[in-house]
């Protein structure tokens, strides 16, 4: 690739919801680019997002969107990353930089193969590891990634400027920025992320099909209230991501599936030492865990 | 039974914890007894417990707390019960009303039985649905129980005098005071508590297992921090509930099971349609399973 364009001049945010949203407006006070132009199917989040200066300029169709685009965030639902990545390789400038935050990799770049042919130098996929309770564009804020951290992933054709170009977008936003390969994203985000999702969708589940079930929910405590609270998530959103992440999620639960077995075992057998010393591994990691989580929050951003 | 003692005389807490001392406190609020005496085997807790003012008076043996008790609050850890139970039977009157707080029921009337032969009229067990990420005497309050649930499992011979009883001391703490047998106790207990308690230790197990668990646990979200919450809880508690609820646990984790199996079928089929609809009746029953906990909190105790 001759060169990178000035990802500085018209940087564009395709999906304005609480994750697009939030990004365009951290672009748009650091001035990261001359201009953020945003663009969203429904026209109501468009007005919302220009009346609440999230946005320079609202687009009002995609393709008027994406010309002249020298960066192109695609922030809209799992699956339907590929009709815009479609819309980019008709509308936008050949040498675009393009990014996304999908929480899925591998059926990114899935799909930039079928549009592109192979994935083209300026695509890097990214994700930030961040949301919120809540969602739209009502809820988006310039600080939402402030102390996360976002993985991007480039494939083996990504052009050194465009990964420069998307790791300096989140930085300004004032996230820490790790790079891996899409499949490991995968594993990894099935395991600490999608797996603890189907783990509570399945308990309210499974007590809801029980006799009396409003007996049994009447009396659960604050523990199983945060427990369950990832089953308040968006059902489509996360139909989306267990078909796209299908293969790594299958591979989550099988390895969950043992370990519960296992502990099964031991609480059968009665075995005391063993279960002494699988709840207390489980306590210390979970406070090494909580260890890292405090440091990312101080640590400036960094590459690996 | 001819007579319960005037409880409202001197009123006993053993084990003087989060949940003993706070107990103690509420009841020394509510000037539920003459006299609110405290023991623990910790001198040290002994004498925070009086300096801090939770108990009117500590005594420094358990056959002297028990002396002339008209109420004794057993509030030890579960597999502890048995013993204190034992010094009730030798040291306190015989028409002493006794109740405990432990999170497993069917244990402590088989405790009871072991020690009087029959339970004692005057026993009626109970289990407040209350808790805090906090342990320990320097963390007891008086409103810990306020808007709370207690759960109380008098057995076939339990007076209606020591239920009233035992009823009023938690209503003056606060909490809304429901029956059941202790056999639902425990197996409603399996599935709202204990049972998420076990999936979040192998949750946690599962994840640090796996090759570069630094990096996996590096990568997980704040979703991920609230569903392992409870995997912090405290490893010998945890042990203890496990053994003593070991038979209605393990029917909750095969329950658990077969639902995880069924979802990962409709995973692998790629059934998107399922998927939804069973992701959006886990959001629903979420939904009813918060209304139901919005509405103890502003409803007075109630009987069931």
């Amino acid at each position: 690739m001759a060169s990178i364009p000035v990802s500085h001049d018209v940087a564009v945010v395709v999906g304005l919801g609480l994750i697009g949203g939030s990004l365009a407006s951290a672009m748009r006070a650091s001035r990261y680019a001359t201009e953020i132009r945003g663009f969203d199917l429904e026209p109501a989040t468009r007005s919302q997002a220009l009346l609440t200066g999230l946005v320079d300029v609202i687009a009002p169709t995609l393709p008027e969107a994406l010309a002249n685009a020298g960066l192109v965030v695609i922030a809209v639902p799992t699956l339907a990353v590929e009709r815009v990545l479609d819309a980019v390789r008709e509308h936008a400038p050949h040498n675009v930089v393009i990014t996304d935050v999908a929480s899925v990799k591998g059926t990114v770049l899935d799909a930039a193969r079928r549009v592109f042919g192979t994935p083209p130098p300026g695509l890097v996929p990214g994700h930030p590891i961040a949301g919120s309770e809540q969602s739209g564009v009502a809820a988006a804020r310039p600080d939402l990634f402030r102390g996360h951290r976002v993985i991007l992933t480039p494939h083996s054709h990504s052009a050194p400027e465009a990964l420069a170009c998307v790791r300096h977008l989140w930085e300004q936003a004032g996230a820490s920025v790790f790079c891996m390969d899409a499949a490991e994203h995968d594993r990894v985000l099935a395991l600490t992320s999608h797996l603890p999702h189907m783990l509570a969708f399945t308990l309210v589940n499974v007590l809801s099909k029980q006799d009396a079930s409003e007996d049994i929910f009447r009396f659960a405590a604050g523990g199983f209230r945060d427990f369950t609270r990832i089953a308040s998530s968006d059902p489509v959103m996360w139909r989306d991501i267990a078909l796209a992440n299908r293969a790594a999620l299958l591979d989550a639960i099988d390895l969950y599936a043992e370990g519960l077995a296992s502990l099964r075992t031991v609480i059968e057998s009665t075995n005391a030492e063993a279960l002494h010393g699988a709840f207390l591994a489980a306590r210390d990691a979970r406070g090494r865990y909580l260890a890292t989580l405090a440091a990312v929050s101080s640590s400036p951003g960094e590459g690996a």
